[in-house]
C-alpha cells in the first residue's frame, strides 16, 4: 500500500508541538511493528499516546500521509515516512561536551544510539578525565574542542557544562561549523541565526506538573499541544 | 503597579506549549530581576525567549496579567504572579525511584530544588544501594515504595527505573496515592484518569534538531508552539 506523498507546503507552520508528536507517533509504530501489526487506524495511535483521532489525522495529513478508509495506516510505510521527515532514518556524529553528573548519564542513554544519535566525542577540562576512557570513548581536552569537532565530523553538539562557561564553549562550537545544539546548562544562548539551539530543561516537565496539580488539569489534555 | 486579575476562562484551552512559554517567562524574568530591571516590555520577553511579542501579549493576557502601555510589565509582580500559576510558589515533596546513570545525576540537578521540587526519598531495588547515603539521602527498597512514599507525604514521583519495570512501579506509585509522576523509561506508561504522567525523553529534543537540520527550519520558528 503506498502512501501517496507531497511535500510540505512551505506556508503552513509546521509547529514544535506536531514536531514533538511526529516522535511520539514514530515511537508508537516502533511498537506496533514490534507487535506484528501491519496497519494501524488513526483512532488506535490516538488512544497510545493519549490525543484525539482527529489530531493524528491532521498532522499525517499535514506531510502527505493519509491512510486508507477502514484499512488505516500502513505501519511499517508510515514508520520510515516519519523516520524521513524527522531525519532519523540515517546515523548522526555527536559530541558530548561535559562529562560531568548529566553528562555521564547521557552517554549511556540508549534512546539516543537508538534514534541514530550517535555520540563519537567527549569533551571536559577536569585533567582528571581527559585521556580517560568512558564507555569506550578517550575524553578530549575542550581546549581542542574547535579542531577536534572539524576534524570528526561532528554534526550535533550536546553541552551539559555549568552555566558561567556555557557561552563561552557555544561560540566555540558555532567556529567549528555545528549547525545544531542541545544545550542543558540552565541559561539562554546566543547562536547565529543559521545555528539551531534547543534547551533541554528537565525542571519544565514537573513544572508542567504541579501546574496540572494546582490547576486540576484533566488528563486528557496533557498531551495535546 | 498592580496587574488586574481574572480568573483563566474556563472554555479556552490553556495548551501545553503555552504552559512551557511560562515557564521560560518565569526564568527570564528571574534573570531580570537580578539585572535589577523593574518593569519589561512584550518585546524584550520576546527578544530573550526567541518569541513574538504577539505571542508574549497573548500569553500573558490568557492568565489576566496586562502590562501598561509604555511602561511594560512589573517584573517582580509578573513573576511571582506566573510562579503562582504554575505552583512553584512552594515546595513539593519528590521521591526519586532508580537511583542509576540518569537517576543519580538528576538527585544532582540543582535545577529540581531551584524551582521548589525537594528530593526527599530515594527508592532502588539494588541491594548495594539500599541503605546507602545519596546526597544526604539514605536510599530505600523499592518494596517499602507504596508505605514509604505515604509516610513521607510525596506528591511527585520521578522514575528512572528500566523500562521493563516501569508499569509495575508506577502502579504502586499510583496505590500510594501520588497524583503526579515523570517518567524517563521509554514506555507508555497506564495511569487512571486523575493521575498526570509526563515523559521525559531527551532524544525527542535531538529529533528535532535533525528535523530542523534536514528541513532547514528557520531558527525563528524554534520556540513558538
Amino acid at each position: 500500500m503506498a502512501i501517496p506523498t507531497k511535500k510540505p507546503d512551505k506556508k503552513r507552520r509546521i509547529s514544535e508541538s506536531t514536531i514533538h508528536r511526529l516522535s511520539l507517533y514514530y515511537r508508537a509504530l516502533t511498537l506496533l511493528e514490534k507487535e506484528n501489526y501491519e496497519t494501524v487506524s488513526s483512532k488506535e495511535l490516538a488512544r497510545r499516546e493519549k490525543l484525539t483521532p482527529a489530531q493524528v489525522r491532521k498532522d499525517l495529513s499535514f506531510f502527505g500521509s493519509f491512510g486508507t478508509r477502514g484499512l488505516g495506516y500502513p505501519v511499517n510505510e508510515l514508520k520510515n515516512k516519519i523516520a524521513s521527515i524527522l531525519g532519523i532514518d540515517r546515523t548522526w556524529r555527536v559530541a558530548l561536551v561535559g562529562v560531568g553528573n548529566i553528562g555521564s548519564a547521557l552517554v549511556s542513554y540508549k534512546e539516543f544510539m537508538k534514534q541514530g544519535f550517535q555520540i563519537v566525542k567527549l569533551f571536559d577540562n577536569d585533567q582528571r578525565k581527559i585521556g580517560s576512557n568512558h564507555k569506550g570513548i578517550i575524553v578530549s581536552d575542550i581546549n581542542n574542542l574547535e579542531k577536534e569537532l572539524k576534524e570528526a565530523g561532528i554534526e550535533l553538539v550536546i553541552l551539559a557544562v555549568p552555566a558561567t562557561v556555557a557561552q563561552y564553549i557555544v561560540d566555540n562550537v558555532v567556529k567549528a561549523g555545528v549547525k545544531a545544539i542541545l544545550n542543558f546548562a540552565p541559561v539562554n544562548l546566543r547562536v547565529p541565526d543559521d545555528v539551531y539551539l534547543r534547551n533541554e530543561n528537565m525542571s519544565m516537565e514537573l513544572e508542567y506538573l504541579s501546574f496540572a496539580l494546582v490547576n486540576n488539569l484533566s488528563q486528557k489534555r496533557v498531551n495535546e499541544g
